[in-house]
Protein backbone atom coordinates (compact mmCIF):
# COMPACT_ATOMS: atom_id res chain seq x y z
CA UNK A 1 0.00 0.00 0.00
CA UNK A 2 1.85 3.09 -1.23
CA UNK A 3 -1.54 5.85 -0.97
CA UNK A 4 -1.74 7.98 2.00
CA UNK A 5 -4.78 10.01 3.95
CA UNK A 6 -4.38 13.92 4.96
CA UNK A 7 -7.09 14.95 7.09
CA UNK A 8 -6.72 18.27 6.31
CA UNK A 9 -7.61 21.40 8.44
CA UNK A 10 -8.48 24.27 6.91
CA UNK A 11 -8.38 27.06 9.63
CA UNK A 12 -11.28 29.82 10.13
CA UNK A 13 -11.53 30.85 6.78
CA UNK A 14 -9.19 33.04 4.99
CA UNK A 15 -6.82 31.21 2.45
CA UNK A 16 -3.85 32.41 3.98
CA UNK A 17 -4.97 31.05 7.19
CA UNK A 18 -4.06 27.20 6.45
CA UNK A 19 -0.81 26.21 7.56
CA UNK A 20 2.03 26.04 4.92
CA UNK A 21 1.90 22.40 5.40
CA UNK A 22 -1.72 22.04 4.40
CA UNK A 23 -1.09 24.07 1.29
CA UNK A 24 2.08 22.07 -0.02
CA UNK A 25 0.15 18.77 0.54
CA UNK A 26 -2.78 19.85 -1.26
CA UNK A 27 -1.00 20.74 -4.06
CA UNK A 28 0.07 16.63 -4.24
CA UNK A 29 -3.27 15.20 -3.94
CA UNK A 30 -5.04 12.76 -6.41
CA UNK A 31 -8.15 13.38 -5.08
CA UNK A 32 -9.79 15.78 -2.21
CA UNK A 33 -13.17 14.98 -0.18
CA UNK A 34 -14.93 18.14 0.89
CA UNK A 35 -18.02 17.74 3.36
CA UNK A 36 -20.41 19.35 2.31
CA UNK A 37 -23.35 20.33 5.26
CA UNK A 38 -26.44 22.90 4.58
CA UNK A 39 -25.44 26.64 4.89
CA UNK A 40 -22.83 26.67 1.98
CA UNK A 41 -20.79 24.69 4.58
CA UNK A 42 -19.32 23.15 1.63
CA UNK A 43 -18.61 25.77 -0.51
CA UNK A 44 -16.80 27.07 2.20
CA UNK A 45 -13.89 24.86 2.82
CA UNK A 46 -13.75 23.68 -0.78
CA UNK A 47 -13.14 27.97 -1.35
CA UNK A 48 -10.24 28.01 1.11
CA UNK A 49 -8.17 25.48 0.09
CA UNK A 50 -9.46 25.97 -3.57
CA UNK A 51 -6.16 27.99 -5.00
CA UNK A 52 -3.67 25.14 -3.56
CA UNK A 53 -4.92 21.98 -5.08
CA UNK A 54 -3.28 20.15 -7.55
CA UNK A 55 -4.38 20.86 -11.45
CA UNK A 56 -5.33 17.25 -11.37
CA UNK A 57 -6.85 16.77 -8.17
CA UNK A 58 -10.18 15.67 -8.42
CA UNK A 59 -13.09 17.19 -5.83
CA UNK A 60 -15.41 14.90 -4.39
CA UNK A 61 -17.78 16.53 -2.01
CA UNK A 62 -20.26 14.29 0.01
CA UNK A 63 -23.05 15.22 1.71
CA UNK A 64 -23.20 14.60 5.70
CA UNK A 65 -27.28 15.02 7.09
CA UNK A 66 -27.48 17.15 9.95
CA UNK A 67 -30.64 14.72 10.88
CA UNK A 68 -31.57 13.48 14.37
CA UNK A 69 -31.54 10.12 12.82
CA UNK A 70 -28.21 8.80 13.68
CA UNK A 71 -28.68 5.44 12.03
CA UNK A 72 -28.78 7.78 8.96
CA UNK A 73 -25.45 9.46 10.04
CA UNK A 74 -23.85 6.33 10.19
CA UNK A 75 -24.62 5.10 6.80
CA UNK A 76 -22.75 8.02 5.46
CA UNK A 77 -19.85 7.81 7.98
CA UNK A 78 -19.46 4.08 6.71
CA UNK A 79 -19.84 5.32 3.64
CA UNK A 80 -17.06 7.87 3.43
CA UNK A 81 -14.83 5.88 5.37
CA UNK A 82 -14.83 3.61 2.89
CA UNK A 83 -14.08 5.24 0.29
CA UNK A 84 -11.32 6.93 1.91
CA UNK A 85 -9.87 3.42 2.79
CA UNK A 86 -10.81 2.04 -0.97
CA UNK A 87 -9.04 5.20 -2.33
CA UNK A 88 -5.85 4.79 -0.44
CA UNK A 89 -6.05 1.18 -1.53
CA UNK A 90 -5.23 1.83 -4.75
CA UNK A 91 -2.47 4.11 -4.07
CA UNK A 92 -3.51 7.55 -4.14
CA UNK A 93 -2.85 10.48 -2.06
CA UNK A 94 -6.19 11.41 -0.93
CA UNK A 95 -7.55 14.22 1.21
CA UNK A 96 -10.62 15.21 3.41
CA UNK A 97 -10.70 19.17 4.55
CA UNK A 98 -12.21 19.95 7.20
CA UNK A 99 -13.20 23.58 8.52
CA UNK A 100 -11.40 24.83 11.38
CA UNK A 101 -8.82 22.74 13.25
CA UNK A 102 -9.95 18.69 12.58
CA UNK A 103 -9.86 17.31 15.96
CA UNK A 104 -12.35 20.18 16.91
CA UNK A 105 -16.26 20.01 16.62
CA UNK A 106 -15.57 18.40 13.30
CA UNK A 107 -17.80 15.65 11.06
CA UNK A 108 -13.76 14.37 10.58
CA UNK A 109 -13.43 12.61 13.83
CA UNK A 110 -16.37 10.20 12.87
CA UNK A 111 -14.16 8.77 10.33
CA UNK A 112 -11.35 8.86 12.37
CA UNK A 113 -13.30 6.40 14.63
CA UNK A 114 -14.40 4.12 11.73
CA UNK A 115 -10.42 4.51 10.15
CA UNK A 116 -8.46 3.13 13.59
CA UNK A 117 -5.76 5.97 13.10
CA UNK A 118 -3.88 3.74 10.64
CA UNK A 119 -0.31 4.44 9.67
CA UNK A 120 -1.44 5.90 6.30
CA UNK A 121 -3.18 8.87 8.01
CA UNK A 122 -1.83 11.91 8.87
CA UNK A 123 -3.87 14.66 10.01
CA UNK A 124 -2.64 18.38 9.66
CA UNK A 125 -3.85 20.55 12.61
CA UNK A 126 -5.18 23.94 11.94
CA UNK A 127 -6.56 27.52 13.21
CA UNK A 128 -9.28 27.10 15.42
CA UNK A 129 -11.98 29.79 14.88
CA UNK A 130 -11.69 31.15 18.27
CA UNK A 131 -7.80 31.99 17.93
CA UNK A 132 -8.62 33.62 14.95
CA UNK A 133 -11.50 35.80 16.94
CA UNK A 134 -9.36 36.42 19.93
CA UNK A 135 -6.75 37.91 17.08
CA UNK A 136 -9.55 39.67 15.17
CA UNK A 137 -10.88 41.47 18.03
CA UNK A 138 -7.76 41.23 20.45
CA UNK A 139 -9.20 39.67 23.16
CA UNK A 140 -6.58 37.18 24.70
CA UNK A 141 -7.99 33.48 25.19
CA UNK A 142 -6.34 32.76 28.73
CA UNK A 143 -3.17 34.75 30.43
CA UNK A 144 -1.15 33.04 33.65
CA UNK A 145 -3.20 30.88 35.60
CA UNK A 146 -6.54 32.10 33.78
CA UNK A 147 -8.69 28.84 31.70
CA UNK A 148 -10.82 28.71 29.07
CA UNK A 149 -13.42 26.66 28.52
CA UNK A 150 -14.89 26.03 24.52
CA UNK A 151 -18.28 24.85 25.22
CA UNK A 152 -21.14 24.00 22.34
CA UNK A 153 -24.38 26.05 23.00
CA UNK A 154 -26.29 22.51 21.88
CA UNK A 155 -24.97 21.18 25.29
CA UNK A 156 -27.97 21.59 29.01
CA UNK A 157 -27.97 24.67 29.61
CA UNK A 158 -27.10 23.97 33.38
CA UNK A 159 -23.53 22.98 32.32
CA UNK A 160 -23.66 26.02 30.04
CA UNK A 161 -24.42 27.89 33.05
CA UNK A 162 -21.82 26.40 35.27
CA UNK A 163 -19.32 27.21 32.89
CA UNK A 164 -20.10 31.11 32.67
CA UNK A 165 -20.04 30.79 36.13
CA UNK A 166 -16.39 29.12 36.76
CA UNK A 167 -13.99 29.87 33.72
CA UNK A 168 -12.20 33.18 33.20
CA UNK A 169 -12.79 32.98 29.39
CA UNK A 170 -15.07 31.35 27.50
CA UNK A 171 -15.92 29.94 23.56
CA UNK A 172 -19.27 29.54 23.29
CA UNK A 173 -19.57 27.87 19.87
CA UNK A 174 -22.60 26.86 18.02
CA UNK A 175 -24.54 30.02 19.02
CA UNK A 176 -26.84 29.87 15.70
CA UNK A 177 -30.55 29.27 16.63
CA UNK A 178 -29.65 29.70 20.10
CA UNK A 179 -28.68 33.35 20.25
CA UNK A 180 -32.07 34.41 22.77
CA UNK A 181 -31.61 31.78 25.02
CA UNK A 182 -27.67 32.20 25.38
CA UNK A 183 -28.04 35.92 25.69
CA UNK A 184 -30.66 35.42 28.83
CA UNK A 185 -27.87 33.48 30.16
CA UNK A 186 -25.16 35.89 29.38
CA UNK A 187 -27.34 38.21 31.40
CA UNK A 188 -28.19 36.24 34.28
CA UNK A 189 -24.49 35.63 34.52
CA UNK A 190 -23.68 39.17 34.20
CA UNK A 191 -21.65 38.66 31.36
CA UNK A 192 -23.19 40.66 28.87
CA UNK A 193 -20.94 43.50 29.27
CA UNK A 194 -17.82 41.29 28.75
CA UNK A 195 -19.11 39.77 25.89
CA UNK A 196 -18.54 39.94 22.51
CA UNK A 197 -19.80 37.87 18.93
CA UNK A 198 -18.30 37.15 15.60
CA UNK A 199 -19.40 35.49 12.30
CA UNK A 200 -17.25 34.38 9.50
CA UNK A 201 -14.18 35.79 11.09
CA UNK A 202 -11.28 36.46 8.67
CA UNK A 203 -14.09 36.10 5.70
CA UNK A 204 -15.18 39.15 3.80
CA UNK A 205 -18.66 39.19 5.88
CA UNK A 206 -16.57 39.02 9.20
CA UNK A 207 -18.81 40.98 11.62
CA UNK A 208 -18.12 41.66 15.24
CA UNK A 209 -20.80 42.69 17.76
CA UNK A 210 -19.79 43.87 20.87
CA UNK A 211 -22.95 44.88 22.32
CA UNK A 212 -24.87 41.49 22.91
CA UNK A 213 -27.56 43.15 24.91
CA UNK A 214 -28.64 45.75 21.01
CA UNK A 215 -28.60 42.16 18.89
CA UNK A 216 -32.24 41.65 17.92
CA UNK A 217 -32.85 38.19 18.67
CA UNK A 218 -35.46 38.02 16.41
CA UNK A 219 -32.99 38.61 13.28
CA UNK A 220 -31.22 35.05 12.07
CA UNK A 221 -27.38 35.45 12.71
CA UNK A 222 -25.45 34.20 10.05
CA UNK A 223 -24.71 30.34 10.59
CA UNK A 224 -20.88 30.21 11.60
CA UNK A 225 -21.40 32.91 14.82
CA UNK A 226 -18.77 32.49 18.10
CA UNK A 227 -19.13 34.57 21.39
CA UNK A 228 -16.24 34.90 23.37
CA UNK A 229 -15.83 36.04 26.87
CA UNK A 230 -13.07 37.20 28.57
CA UNK A 231 -14.22 38.11 32.01
CA UNK A 232 -11.46 40.51 33.36
CA UNK A 233 -10.26 41.92 30.11
CA UNK A 234 -13.90 42.60 28.67
CA UNK A 235 -14.16 44.54 31.62
CA UNK A 236 -11.14 46.66 31.54
CA UNK A 237 -12.32 47.64 27.72
CA UNK A 238 -15.54 48.94 28.36
CA UNK B 1 3.30 56.83 9.96
CA UNK B 2 3.42 53.83 7.28
CA UNK B 3 5.10 51.60 9.52
CA UNK B 4 3.36 48.56 11.12
CA UNK B 5 3.50 46.20 13.90
CA UNK B 6 2.47 42.06 12.74
CA UNK B 7 2.27 39.82 16.28
CA UNK B 8 2.84 36.35 14.61
CA UNK B 9 1.90 33.02 15.87
CA UNK B 10 4.82 30.41 15.21
CA UNK B 11 2.33 27.43 16.08
CA UNK B 12 3.40 24.86 18.50
CA UNK B 13 6.95 23.87 16.69
CA UNK B 14 7.39 22.81 13.35
CA UNK B 15 7.89 25.20 10.55
CA UNK B 16 5.53 23.98 8.11
CA UNK B 17 2.68 24.36 10.97
CA UNK B 18 2.97 28.01 10.54
CA UNK B 19 -0.02 29.74 8.47
CA UNK B 20 0.56 30.93 5.25
CA UNK B 21 0.10 34.34 6.34
CA UNK B 22 2.56 34.70 8.80
CA UNK B 23 4.89 33.15 6.11
CA UNK B 24 4.67 35.71 3.89
CA UNK B 25 4.28 38.56 6.10
CA UNK B 26 8.03 37.12 7.56
CA UNK B 27 9.63 37.49 4.21
CA UNK B 28 8.45 40.82 4.38
CA UNK B 29 9.74 42.62 7.67
CA UNK B 30 12.29 44.99 8.12
CA UNK B 31 12.66 43.72 11.96
CA UNK B 32 11.64 40.86 13.86
CA UNK B 33 11.76 40.31 17.51
CA UNK B 34 11.44 37.45 19.24
CA UNK B 35 11.02 36.07 22.94
CA UNK B 36 13.61 35.24 24.71
CA UNK B 37 12.45 32.68 27.57
CA UNK B 38 14.59 30.31 29.56
CA UNK B 39 15.16 26.70 28.52
CA UNK B 40 15.68 27.44 25.06
CA UNK B 41 12.26 29.06 24.07
CA UNK B 42 13.81 31.98 22.32
CA UNK B 43 15.89 29.82 19.71
CA UNK B 44 12.79 27.54 19.78
CA UNK B 45 10.60 30.43 18.36
CA UNK B 46 12.88 31.80 16.26
CA UNK B 47 13.87 28.71 14.76
CA UNK B 48 10.74 28.36 13.32
CA UNK B 49 10.34 31.48 11.48
CA UNK B 50 14.03 31.43 10.58
CA UNK B 51 13.63 30.07 7.52
CA UNK B 52 10.75 32.42 6.10
CA UNK B 53 12.66 35.69 7.58
CA UNK B 54 13.78 38.11 4.34
CA UNK B 55 17.49 38.27 3.72
CA UNK B 56 17.60 41.92 5.19
CA UNK B 57 15.44 41.51 8.10
CA UNK B 58 16.80 42.56 11.89
CA UNK B 59 16.64 40.16 14.28
CA UNK B 60 16.29 41.48 18.28
CA UNK B 61 15.83 38.84 20.87
CA UNK B 62 14.20 40.25 24.13
CA UNK B 63 14.65 38.64 27.53
CA UNK B 64 11.36 38.52 29.43
CA UNK B 65 11.84 37.59 33.33
CA UNK B 66 9.49 34.18 34.69
CA UNK B 67 10.48 36.10 37.77
CA UNK B 68 7.84 36.62 40.34
CA UNK B 69 8.64 40.27 40.57
CA UNK B 70 5.96 42.06 38.97
CA UNK B 71 7.71 45.27 39.11
CA UNK B 72 10.82 43.50 37.58
CA UNK B 73 8.74 42.10 34.75
CA UNK B 74 6.84 45.01 33.96
CA UNK B 75 9.58 47.05 33.26
CA UNK B 76 10.34 44.75 30.36
CA UNK B 77 7.11 44.89 29.01
CA UNK B 78 6.69 48.36 29.37
CA UNK B 79 10.44 48.58 27.48
CA UNK B 80 9.58 46.14 24.82
CA UNK B 81 6.02 47.58 23.71
CA UNK B 82 7.79 51.19 23.70
CA UNK B 83 10.71 49.81 21.13
CA UNK B 84 8.12 47.94 18.76
CA UNK B 85 5.89 51.13 19.20
CA UNK B 86 8.50 53.29 18.07
CA UNK B 87 9.93 51.46 15.37
CA UNK B 88 6.67 51.39 13.90
CA UNK B 89 6.56 55.30 14.06
CA UNK B 90 9.70 55.11 12.34
CA UNK B 91 8.22 53.46 9.30
CA UNK B 92 9.51 49.79 9.95
CA UNK B 93 7.61 46.73 9.18
CA UNK B 94 7.89 45.27 12.44
CA UNK B 95 7.12 41.24 13.62
CA UNK B 96 7.14 40.19 17.40
CA UNK B 97 6.65 36.17 16.74
CA UNK B 98 5.54 34.08 19.52
CA UNK B 99 4.95 30.27 19.96
CA UNK B 100 1.56 28.60 19.38
CA UNK B 101 -1.34 30.72 19.49
CA UNK B 102 -0.69 34.99 20.21
CA UNK B 103 -3.89 35.25 22.13
CA UNK B 104 -3.40 31.87 24.32
CA UNK B 105 -0.79 31.96 27.36
CA UNK B 106 1.50 34.23 25.55
CA UNK B 107 3.71 37.19 26.36
CA UNK B 108 2.32 38.90 23.68
CA UNK B 109 -0.64 39.83 25.48
CA UNK B 110 1.41 42.03 27.81
CA UNK B 111 2.26 43.94 24.81
CA UNK B 112 -0.52 44.17 23.23
CA UNK B 113 -1.92 45.73 26.48
CA UNK B 114 0.41 48.39 26.46
CA UNK B 115 -0.35 49.02 22.90
CA UNK B 116 -4.13 49.00 23.35
CA UNK B 117 -5.32 47.32 19.72
CA UNK B 118 -4.04 50.63 17.49
CA UNK B 119 -4.70 50.27 13.63
CA UNK B 120 -1.52 49.54 12.91
CA UNK B 121 -1.39 46.59 14.74
CA UNK B 122 -2.31 43.13 12.96
CA UNK B 123 -2.49 39.78 15.44
CA UNK B 124 -1.76 36.52 13.15
CA UNK B 125 -3.51 33.80 14.82
CA UNK B 126 -1.74 30.08 14.76
CA UNK B 127 -2.22 26.38 15.36
CA UNK B 128 -2.12 25.92 19.51
CA UNK B 129 0.09 23.18 20.99
CA UNK B 130 -2.95 21.15 22.28
CA UNK B 131 -4.75 21.26 18.11
CA UNK B 132 -1.11 19.52 17.68
CA UNK B 133 -0.97 17.07 20.24
CA UNK B 134 -4.78 15.99 19.41
CA UNK B 135 -3.39 15.77 15.72
CA UNK B 136 -0.30 14.19 16.16
CA UNK B 137 -2.27 11.33 18.98
CA UNK B 138 -5.47 11.57 17.11
CA UNK B 139 -7.59 12.21 20.16
CA UNK B 140 -10.68 14.26 19.59
CA UNK B 141 -10.70 17.50 21.62
CA UNK B 142 -14.19 18.04 21.84
CA UNK B 143 -17.46 16.51 19.58
CA UNK B 144 -20.96 17.21 19.23
CA UNK B 145 -22.30 18.51 22.97
CA UNK B 146 -18.98 18.10 24.44
CA UNK B 147 -16.82 20.75 26.19
CA UNK B 148 -13.34 21.35 26.02
CA UNK B 149 -11.58 23.18 29.33
CA UNK B 150 -7.84 24.63 28.34
CA UNK B 151 -6.13 24.60 32.61
CA UNK B 152 -2.69 26.03 33.65
CA UNK B 153 -1.53 23.49 35.81
CA UNK B 154 -0.15 27.22 37.40
CA UNK B 155 -3.87 27.30 38.85
CA UNK B 156 -5.47 26.42 41.94
CA UNK B 157 -5.93 23.36 42.73
CA UNK B 158 -9.57 23.41 43.61
CA UNK B 159 -9.79 24.87 40.18
CA UNK B 160 -8.16 21.77 38.69
CA UNK B 161 -10.04 19.18 40.31
CA UNK B 162 -13.49 21.27 39.85
CA UNK B 163 -12.84 21.10 35.38
CA UNK B 164 -11.30 17.27 35.53
CA UNK B 165 -14.73 16.49 37.40
CA UNK B 166 -17.08 19.11 34.89
CA UNK B 167 -15.65 18.54 31.54
CA UNK B 168 -15.56 15.75 28.83
CA UNK B 169 -11.89 17.04 27.62
CA UNK B 170 -9.14 18.84 29.12
CA UNK B 171 -6.24 20.64 28.26
CA UNK B 172 -3.71 20.71 31.04
CA UNK B 173 -0.87 23.26 29.66
CA UNK B 174 2.20 24.66 31.54
CA UNK B 175 2.56 21.10 33.38
CA UNK B 176 6.65 21.50 34.14
CA UNK B 177 7.50 20.73 37.43
CA UNK B 178 4.03 20.35 38.74
CA UNK B 179 3.59 16.59 37.61
CA UNK B 180 3.87 14.68 40.57
CA UNK B 181 0.87 16.55 41.83
CA UNK B 182 -1.22 16.76 38.34
CA UNK B 183 -0.72 13.09 38.34
CA UNK B 184 -1.88 12.73 41.99
CA UNK B 185 -4.96 14.56 41.02
CA UNK B 186 -5.84 12.78 37.72
CA UNK B 187 -5.63 9.41 39.70
CA UNK B 188 -7.90 10.71 42.50
CA UNK B 189 -10.38 11.51 39.64
CA UNK B 190 -9.62 8.26 37.69
CA UNK B 191 -8.60 9.75 34.79
CA UNK B 192 -5.18 8.09 34.84
CA UNK B 193 -6.24 5.78 32.10
CA UNK B 194 -7.68 8.28 29.58
CA UNK B 195 -4.85 11.12 29.56
CA UNK B 196 -2.05 10.98 27.90
CA UNK B 197 1.00 13.71 27.76
CA UNK B 198 3.35 15.14 24.79
CA UNK B 199 6.43 16.58 24.88
CA UNK B 200 7.45 18.94 21.71
CA UNK B 201 4.64 17.61 19.78
CA UNK B 202 5.73 18.05 15.99
CA UNK B 203 9.62 18.76 16.27
CA UNK B 204 11.78 15.98 16.04
CA UNK B 205 12.45 15.36 19.98
CA UNK B 206 8.51 14.40 20.03
CA UNK B 207 7.52 12.28 23.24
CA UNK B 208 4.17 10.63 23.87
CA UNK B 209 3.48 9.10 26.94
CA UNK B 210 0.14 7.26 27.09
CA UNK B 211 0.27 5.48 30.32
CA UNK B 212 0.79 8.24 32.84
CA UNK B 213 0.93 6.23 35.75
CA UNK B 214 4.60 4.46 34.09
CA UNK B 215 6.47 7.49 34.48
CA UNK B 216 8.31 8.25 37.27
CA UNK B 217 8.16 11.52 38.57
CA UNK B 218 11.69 12.07 39.73
CA UNK B 219 13.12 12.28 36.32
CA UNK B 220 12.65 15.86 34.84
CA UNK B 221 10.26 16.36 31.61
CA UNK B 222 10.95 18.48 28.88
CA UNK B 223 9.67 22.02 29.17
CA UNK B 224 6.86 21.85 26.43
CA UNK B 225 5.02 19.05 28.12
CA UNK B 226 1.12 18.85 27.72
CA UNK B 227 -1.98 16.90 29.06
CA UNK B 228 -5.06 15.69 27.01
CA UNK B 229 -8.29 13.98 28.48
CA UNK B 230 -10.72 12.70 26.23
CA UNK B 231 -12.26 10.37 28.87
CA UNK B 232 -15.06 9.08 26.15
CA UNK B 233 -12.54 8.67 23.63
CA UNK B 234 -9.59 7.71 25.92
CA UNK B 235 -11.58 4.86 27.61
CA UNK B 236 -13.03 3.49 24.25
CA UNK B 237 -9.11 3.19 22.97
CA UNK B 238 -7.51 1.21 25.84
Amino acid sequence: MTGKLYAISTGPGASDLITVRASRVLATLDVVYAPAGRKGGDSLALSIVREYLGEHTQVCCRHFPMSADSAEKEEVWDAVAAELQSDVESGKRVGFITLGDAMLFSTWVFLLKRLQNPDWLEIIPGVTSFSAIASRSATPLAMETQSLAVISCTAPEAEIRRALEQHDSLVLMKVYGRFARIKCLLQEANLLDCALMMAEATLPGEQCWRELSAINDENPLPYFSTILINKQWGRERK
